[in-house]
Parts: structure tokens; C-alpha cells; sequence
């Protein structure tokens, strides 16, 4: 079977299959940040690359090199700049990444592009980096972008399953069950689920403070709970989230 | 009575203010967007200076001009780019506006800043922006930053009055009953309630495309019901909000 | 009557108004910085939005929200960047912030921009500005740009008028009789006539040092004595202003 | 054993090494880009990962995510941008990508970072983001930057045991028989020995042009013959380069 | 005697120069722009550097090469970006440019630069170069810079022999009498009276249009007469602007 | 005969050249840089100039002034960054005038620009500045553009003249042999063979540190010894460079 991985391919087989069959290539956009004493610093890349892959098996696309370092962690969704291990870059850094790639696609002659992100805090530096990729290549380009965060194909019927008593939402969801489910289902050795830390529920006001109120934030960086978190439900909601990505670049694109 | 409005005052009474008092700076930041028939364009802009003013006056702040100007409108909160009049920058130029903003307030000595946001779509730049003039301070300074979305201290209690019929959440809450209520308490001679259109529900996917799918979008702009609004529901929106805002900057600063 | 302000209007108005009337639309162009003990901080921004105003009254015209920071206060011009209150951008925001609205416009369909402008330190920001947001256009681009300093267009023999005695020269017309008058005319609850410091006029050198000679700049930040302002002369300088810019727009545009 | 890879530790047990060990981080630095039909896309990427790897066992290292995108290649080292696959970066977002690294490791009290290069156009744009980083730090910093390009620690004498008939010079190892040999090595599932194109010399001129001459590389990207490659080879390569990096670690720093 | 060229200098020497005398340095910055059919292209740069020559030498003070390359030439000073040979840079290039000079400077322990300008459109880019550069050395930086235009330096007295029938002012003074005549001095090879264009006087409005209006400027050029200039000219305003600025160096630096 | 200084044209003149001849354009690219005790800072600029001059006698080319200020210098082949008297620019800065001078010079209807390095560290920031001012023309447009090193047209023959005694490669050719032979032909008056320092030769590891190692460099700024230079192979050096370049304008453009 052939492999979903970009970067194994050779150029020559690459264009190959840009040419007779343009497949959807993914590029999944990740982070290097503290997720708690149970999660590796590399959790929003691991599980977004992990989540393209196996959608990308499911239509036949293809996965670019991951976008490792993410925007700046904030401490309602990923605990804030203050731990060490948490490796950001600027604003412009992440919109110049997502702004060349769509650049270099589009010469490729790619007609889809779905830009999967895993870590919250990219979503608005993806659209601009879109918006001037796009501009750059005007408008007679024939590229078209798909961007999306992979916990938004996750259905509410799931997430009851997942959570029984009931789904907090998506808002503390940090180093939380759904990423911990995930991770024991992908990538169950780099999950220590003896080290959850123990629950503390931050109590975050309607406003931010900067310099950062370190103090508002649980000194392990779990947001909420990752209690109850299994392989299992790992793998009920990636597979879902996988099909539902792939039904939805089968009918998303106009090509 | 003094005024509220940084630019009416000389820089000598400004001066006079800082040093004596130290009061908060509102940085309202709006947007010339859509919204919709019934609703200007400056709709976001307007808000939000009207809510900082209220609340300044509880606190005894400033406000400073509005940032009239938002980051491009998406379609899933604002209806998109394609609209005529909704006039938008680059993330550069908004993070830049801000950067200087808190760089500049710094030099005044100013204390408490507060950027007040009414437009969902900038509030990644503001981060970046506060972020970057803090970078430029340096550890030293002593300016703090608040940063805050006006509707994030409207209360369930009140929106249950609001939304009798349940409230569907802020997602599409673009022109709709909260905006189109403030608005007819706040500037009731800038509000068309003749105008409103059909009420249409767009259906949007968990995904977004670009270029812009603009056949997505009701062609009013308008993403939820406006049906409802009333002077009244905005006054007591109005009043909720400066309250809160004025308790949160109360508590909320080192200083 | 129409209002003439753009953020009052909504989008299908607005929409309306550039199909079928073509109306130029005005941007004014201000600043947040110290005029003396006498004016508000806010004066460039008051006076061009309301010269834009008047003028656009004239010609069917709309008017865009102001760009209220302006650039950084020079000493000769406005007295320099060491006043608490004055509050300015760096050279790259003014010049992302009109490169963004000339492309902007250009998408309405807008044949006609006129950025007027209030600050003398905007005008080269401004002019990069226009050059880039056309590059950014395109040589198909059908929008044409008018730039103006709204004093430029006072006539000598007014400007004898107001000044009995002999002009004095723009070059240190900061918070003097000028803008006095105009705000006089405009804004007269923003001004403090009794606050008019003692006349001390700089005597500066033919060069600039940076950092800046602070002792070079009389500290009430006035540079030339505003004695003698008074409404009339603010109107009579008002209108001619207005009316020489309202037929400088129906003659000068192409289209 | 404990792992290399900085993505797969905890934050907590990443702080715990910075803290009790002081180990070197490795930074490797790639890009996607042809390499012959018998390489994949990824390879600049794979092996500067894989010698980090390496070196990092030998010291007690750590490996952070690997800038997977490198700087646009050129005709005379890469082969050039016009083949289908090679996806680049300006300039601006490779210089912006190094120095928000440089300016992160040093706010988790790093001392020393190691950045790895496996693709020869990267190198001036990484010396421009160690400069803007350590600007960024100040001189107070205490972080210390390694940055080497791998194949310089490769000895005259090994390469005289890989090329019997005489070593041809770095000048045109493009997928050639060091890339190639180390790449059966590393990842010997990923080379198609088998697909080698014929040996075609390019004769470049002592200068290049713009737009580039694509008829001055051979069709199929590669630069210099690869024939004569094995994996005995590549695995000397690697023994060699990771022993000469771990040395030079141990000794170059100053702390 | 000592050379003034800077980059005539071997380090050895020019560190010496520093340590012992701190020396001003000069920094002439030029264009690369039409001057008529009777003066070259690079006009503001050969005037800016020798009239930073001549200064030098009365002060013990070192030229830096010249900025060579200046801001984009606008009709109403220079004729317009639309002629052929005019070579032009934009605002962040020069700034830039400046911004690099000025760090630099600091750091070889420079006290006194003096950035010289020749060329009109240059000046508020010059402005945010300096701001920029003073920002990045930071509050204990002890370098001083001086900015100045070399025409500010004519007295009335010297304008008033020069045009005996009186000064039309600097407004259009553009390859004109004092241009003219001051490269008569310095380099009358390069001056070609016999070329002189018929006299036509453009009638600018007070406003300008983008994009440019071609028609408003001579097709030659030249925006005023150049008729009267010459040597004997040219060599008293060149005596007069070179000693008052090293009247000007001598007095108006705190160190 | 004509001048090769497109500066000591008249814009009249260089587009009469541009229209009926298609010149060649040479655009010079130097640094301000430490080359030792016996040459002056401004070799590389003086030198690029020298040899553009030279060759662009041969095919009636024009020499645009040279860009003077180059990349910051590095231990290895300019010794670094901590001398005095070095005065580098950013990357973005030399980037940003290649790009501006690349589409300045196409607007002209240029079609043959040469861009002639005399810097080592300058290379990689022209190649990013030139595909940047090509993206700006677009693909329609007609410019070609040429980037060398001048020492590239040196021939292993004359090389072998030059040392008799074996060439020891150009990596440390920094204020040694070639530059100072060629500064003896060109500029004799500006070197100083009675301070020559003694020779030392750093034994520089494969490897960079930052921040600079200092004591890696000699204290003379001199990588290689400079002893058997003089004027005659100057002259040969320079004959041959300026006919190779020449031979290679002639055949390597399309136009």
C-alpha cells in the first residue's frame, strides 16, 4: 500500500500522483507545548498528523511535513508561555509558513489543500496565512483550501458516549480526555496516565491579563480533567473524526 | 462632569489624570463590517466605544479612539469579504496598531490598560499585538493589559431574559438580537427594524474554504434572527456589561 | 438629508451608493497628540474628519471613520514624542493601515478616494501607503487616490484675513491660530482660550538630533501663539477649505 | 533507555533535564525538495533528524521537531524550484522560524542549542535568525548557538575510503552518493536504488540566472551520480559525523 | 592630509580615529533619480556626499559611503516615478538602510553621526530610520544623530544674491538654479547647460493624485529654470552650507 | 568615450541608451567590512565596482552605484561582526534594495541587470532579493537578471600563476592575496604593504558559535596571508574577470 507520507515519496513519484490523480494534500499544524505531566510536548502535532494520515488513507491523499511549532500558548486553552517546554513562534512566523506552503502547492498544480490544525491557538494565523497564499497566487488560481480543527467533526452523540456525564465543552479541553483518549490510542507509549495531576478546575474570569496571570493557571497545565480517558474512546473518536474529514473534502471541493 | 474622551481632553488634563489618578485607558476596537439591512457598517466600532464609555465612567477611565478598522470578516462570523463596505486589514496592521498602542501608553506611564474588543474576528491580533508591545517594554515596564470581549460579561441569567426562547449561543450572533438591542439603545436613529430580513438560518459545515464559499452565506448578512431586538434588551445588556467590566478592572489589576 | 458618515450607514445603502452614484469617499487622516494646554489631544483627527465632512456634504460624498493615531510628533512640527498624551504609530502601521484601505476600496468598486489628511508628520506614510495598496491593485485597477492637506487649501488672501499682521508661515502653525480657530468653529466646548500659555516662540536650528532636545520645545507644546483665534476666522477658513476641496474633487478625479 | 526526541517528554520532564543536566537541544533544520527519483521529497529533513538523533544518544541530548521546510532551492545545489514537490519558504518565514526558537529555548534557561543543517541553502538565512535571536535575548543572554552543516564533519579520509576513484567535492552531492549511501542507512525502505537515472554531469557556468535556466539541470534532479551507494557507506557517513558532532559539543561550548 | 572617505580607511585606522577623537560621521544619503536633460542621475547623491566632504574636512570628521538609491520620486519634487532612470526604493528599504547605520554606529562607540540628506522625498523615511535605530541601542546608547537637509543651510542673505530677481523657494527647486549650479561647482563635467529645457513652469493644484498624473510634469523634468546657474554660484552656496554645518556639528552635539 | 556610471548620466541620455542599444546593467554589491591593516574598509565595494566597470566597458554596459553596506560578516570569511569600522545591514535591508532595484530597473525596460557580488556573505540575501523583485514583475515580465561572484572568473590556470605555491582555496581569501593584488591594480594608493601583520592562520572548526567567538579570529582581521601580492597579478586577475563576465553577458542572456 502506498504511503500517505509526502516526505517518502520521490518528487517523480509525487508528481505523478499530482498529475493523474490530485489527491487532497494534508498539512497538519501542531504545537510544542506543556500538555500537563501525562502528555508529551508534542501532543497537537503528533494527533493532527496522526488524524491526517488516516483520513488521507481514507481518499487517497497525501501528508506534507508537519508545522511543529505553534502560535503562543494562551493560559485559558493551553496554559500560557510561562512552562518551560512550550516553544512558540510569532504571529508572523506562522502566517509566512501557511502563506508559502499555499504558495508552493498551488505551483505544484495542487488543487486541494486541507490545512488540519490541531492546536487552538493557530486557527486565525492559518486564515491569514490562507488569505495572502491567495492573494499571491490571485485569482486565477485554481488552488482551493480547506482548513479545519479535527475536534470539530467529533458529534455530539460521540462526545455523550465519550463523556457520560455529560461534555464540558470544548473550552478547558486541554490535556484533557479527548486529546488523552487520542494520544492512548495513537501513540499509547508516550502516555503516562500514573502522572495525571490531580484535578484542579481553573476559574478563569470573562478577561485576559497580560504579562500572563501565571497564578490563575494549575501549576501542572491540565485545564481540566483527564480522568476516565481510555484507548477506546481514542479510537471511537478518531476514526470518526477521520471519516467525517474524509466525507467532507469528498464533497467540500469543487474539483 | 468630565468627559470620558481621551481626545477631548488637553494632553495636560491628560497628564494631570495620570498622575493623580492612574486611571484605565479603554482601547475600544471595532470594525467597518457588514451587518446586514437593518445595522450600519460601523455597528462593531460604535459598541464598543459606547460600552467602554459606560464603563470608564463607572471607574473614573478614559477612552481612547477606536481602532475603526477590524481584521477581515469570516464568513461564519461576520458574513465574509465579499460584502461591499466592509472595508478590513491585514493581521500586520492591526497587530501593529495595537503593539504601538501599548508601547505608547507605556510611555505615558499609564498603568491600566484596557483593550476593549467588539469585533469576534480580532481577537488573535490583539494577543499578538499586546504581546509584541509588551516584548517591546521590556520586563521592567509596569503597564498591565487587560484584554476582553464586551459579550463575554453578559450573564445566562440575562441572556435567559433575552432569549426567552433559549439562547442559541454567540457562534452566529452577527446582527442579530444582541448587536441589533444595543444598537437601538445605544444609536436608535442608525437601526432600519423596518429592514430586517427573512429570517435565514445558514448551515454552515465544520470546515471552512477558501476562496470564500460566499454561496454559504444568507445574502443579507445577516447569520441569525434579529427578530426580538428591542431598546430594552439592549439597555439591560448595555448596563450589565459596563457593570461588570467596571467590577473586573476594579479587581482585576496588579495596580 | 443623507448622512454623509459611512459607519452609519449599512452595506446594502452603502452598496447602493457606489453603484449608482459613484460618491468619493473621504478618509480622514489624524493624530493623537498635544496641541498646547488650550486644545484637545485629538484635534487633527476632529478637524480633518469634520473638513471631510463639510466637503463631502458638498460633493455627495462619504466619509470613513478617521485613522486617529497619526505618526510620531516631531518637534519642529508637533512639539515631539516626550509629551504624555501624544500617542502615535510607527511608520510601518500608518503605511499598512492606508496600503489596506486603498486595496479595500478598490474591491467596493470605489472610483474615488480622497485621504485627507490632518497631521503635517502623516503625509510621507501616507504617500507609501497609496503607492503600495495600488501595487497591491494592479495596473487594471480602476480606483483613483487623492491625497490632501486640508490647510493647502486656504488661499492667501484669507489666510491675510486671519492674520492682519502678516501669515507666519505653516512651518510652526502647531495649536496656533489655525487649528485654534477651525476648533473654535467646529469643536468650540473642546477649547480653553483661558488656558493660552505665555507666547514664547522656538527658535530652532536648520538640523534635528536624535534623541530629541526637549529644551527646544517650549513646554506648554505650543510653537507659535494662537492669540487671536476666534469662530469666525475658524469659519471663514472652514468654508473656503471645504468648498476649494469640493471643487478640487469634481475636476481632479478622471472618472 | 530515555528518549531523544524533545516531543515525546513531558514538560515536566523536559524541565526536570534542563535542570538537572543542562543537555544540548539539536535543532534540525530541512527541507522538502527533489531529490532524484530515487530519494524522497523529505530526505534534507530525515537525515538532519536522524544525525541529531545520532549525536544526541552520544551527549545526552534532546531533539527537537525538525524545520521540515527549507530555504528555495537553487539550481546548483538543489536542482531548483520548478520541480513538481519541492515546496520552500521565503526567506522571511525560515529567518523568523530560527529566531522565535532561539529567543524560546533561551526562556527555558537552555545553554546550549544545536542547530543541525541538512540543506545547503538554509545556511545563511539560520545565521540571520541566530543574530535576530540573540538580539532579541540581549546580552545578557546565556544561551550559546552550535550551528553546523553535517556533511562538514565528514573527514578527508573517510571520503577518500567512500569515493575510491576521488572525492568530487560537496559542490554537487545532490542526491548523490553521500545523501544516497546515508539514506540506505537511515531509511533503506525509502531509496529506490533501482531507479537511478542516468549520469548526466550538468556543466554549470561560473553564475546564475534569473528567471532560472531549467534546461541547465537534468531532468531528473540529481546533480551527481549516485551509483557507487550503499549502506556500509552511509552507515561509516553517519558513525563518523555523529561522533565528530558529539565532540565538538563537548568541547565548543563554552558552558 | 587625511582622507574624509571612511571606506578609504583601513579598520585599523578608522578604530583609531574613534578612540582618539571621536570624529562626526557623516552618512549622505542621495537618490538615483531624473534631474533634467543638463544633470545626471545621481545628482542628490554626488551633492549630498560633497557637501559632506567639504564639512567633514572643517570639523576632522569621516564621510560614510553614500545611501545611493532614495525614497520614490514624487511629482510635485522630483518629477515622478514615472521616468525612465529613476531607480528607487521603497519606505522599509530605506529605513532600513538607516536603522542598520545608526546600530552599527552605536557599536563601534561612535558619539556623532550626521545623516545628510540631498534628496527631498528622503526625509521622513530618514526620521523613522533614526527613531528605529535609537530604539534598538536602547536609553543607554550615547550616540547622538544629527538630520539635516544641506539646502536648510543657505541663508536668505546668499538666496538673495543667487536670485537677484528673488528666491522662488525650495517648493520646485528641483534641477534648478541651486542644483545646477552647485554641480557646476563640484562637477561641471556632468553638467550639460547646453542641454537646458525651454523654461515651463508646472501649475500644481494643492493636492496630488495617485496614480501619478504624468501630464502635470514637464516632459523634461525640470520643474523650474535652471537658467542663471553657474559656478561662482554654486561655489559660494557650497562654502556657506558646508561651513554652517560644521558650525552647526560643532555646537549642537552634547558630546 | 561614454561614461559606464549610469549616475553621470542624464535620465534623457540612459534612456536613449536603454531604447536603442539594450545595455547591459551593472549593479555592484560591496560591504563595509575590516579587510586587515593594509586594506581599506571599503574593498569589497570598491573592487565590485572596479571589476563591473571593467567589464562593463567591454560590452558597452552601464555600473549603477554600488549597494555599499553588505550582510553582517562572518569569523570565517570576514572575520566577524565585533570589529570596529564593519557596518553591516539586516537581511531584510539588503533583501529589500535588490528586490526595489530588480523591478525599478524592469519598469525602465531594462532586460539585462548583472548583479555583481563583491562580498561573500551578500550572496544568499541577492538570490532571495532578486526572486523577490521577479515575483513583483510577474511572470509577463521581460528582465533577466545575472548574479556573480566576481572571483568565480578566475581560472585554475591564472590561480595557479597567482600562488606558485599552490592556491589554498578561496575560503579564507579575506584581505589576502587576490583582494590585496587586485587592490594594488585597482586603488594602489589605498594599500599599505608596510602593515602587513604577521601571519596567522585560524584553524576554524566545522562548526559556528554565536555569540562570535572573537579569539577564533586573528586581531588583525587577516584569515590568510597577503604576502607575494602585488599590482601585476592585480592586473591579471582583473583583465581576466572583466573578459570572462564579459564573455558571459555575451552568451548566458537570452535577450
Amino acid at each position: 500500500m502506498a504511503t500517505v507520507w509526502m516526505n517518502e515519496l520521490s518528487w517523480v513519484d509525487y508528481q505523478a500522483r499530482i498529475t493523474s490523480e490530485q489527491p487532497p494534500v494534508f498539512l497538519p499544524v501542531g504545537a510544542l507545548e506543556q500538555h500537563g505531566p501525562h502528555l508529551p510536548l508534542g501532543t497537537d502535532g503528533l494527533l493532527s498528523a496522526a488524524v491526517a494520515a488516516d483520513a488521507a488513507a481514507l481518499v487517497g491523499g497525501l501528508v506534507a511535513p508537519t508545522l511543529s511549532y505553534g502560535y503562543k500558548s494562551q493560559p485559558k486553552c493551553g496554559g500560557g508561555q510561562h512552562f518551560c517546554g512550550t516553544t512558540s513562534v510569532d504571529a508572523a512566523t506562522l502566517i509566512g509558513s501557511v502563506r508559502d506552503a499555499v504558495r508552493e502547492f498551488a505551483r505544484h498544480g495542487l488543487k486541494r489543500l486541507v490545512i488540519l490544525n490541531g492546536h487552538y491557538e493557530n486557527q486565525w494565523f492559518l486564515i491569514e496565512g490562507i488569505d495572502l497564499g491567495l492573494r499571491d497566487i490571485g485569482p486565477q488560481g485554481t488552488l482551493e483550501v480547506m482548513r479545519l480543527e479535527y475536534w470539530d467533526f467529533m458529534t455530539e452523540s460521540t462526545l455523550a458516549d465519550v463523556f457520560p456525564e455529560g461534555f464540558p465543552g470544548f473550552a478547558l479541553e486541554h490535556a484533557a480526555v479527548l486529546e488523552t483518549s487520542m494520544m492512548l490510542h495513537y501513540h499509547p507509549s508516550l502516555v503516562r496516565m500514573d502522572l495525571l495531576p490531580e484535578d484542579v478546575t481553573p476559574n478563569f474570569p470573562p478577561y485576559e491579563m497580560y504579562p500572563i496571570r501565571t497564578d490563575w493557571v494549575p501549576p501542572s497545565g491540565v485545564l481540566s480533567s483527564a480522568r476516565g480517558s481510555d484507548a477506546a474512546k481514542g479510537s471511537l473518536l478518531a476514526r470518526e473524526v477521520a471519516q467525517r474529514i474524509a466525507a467532507a473534502i469528498r464533497s467540500g471541493f469543487k474539483s
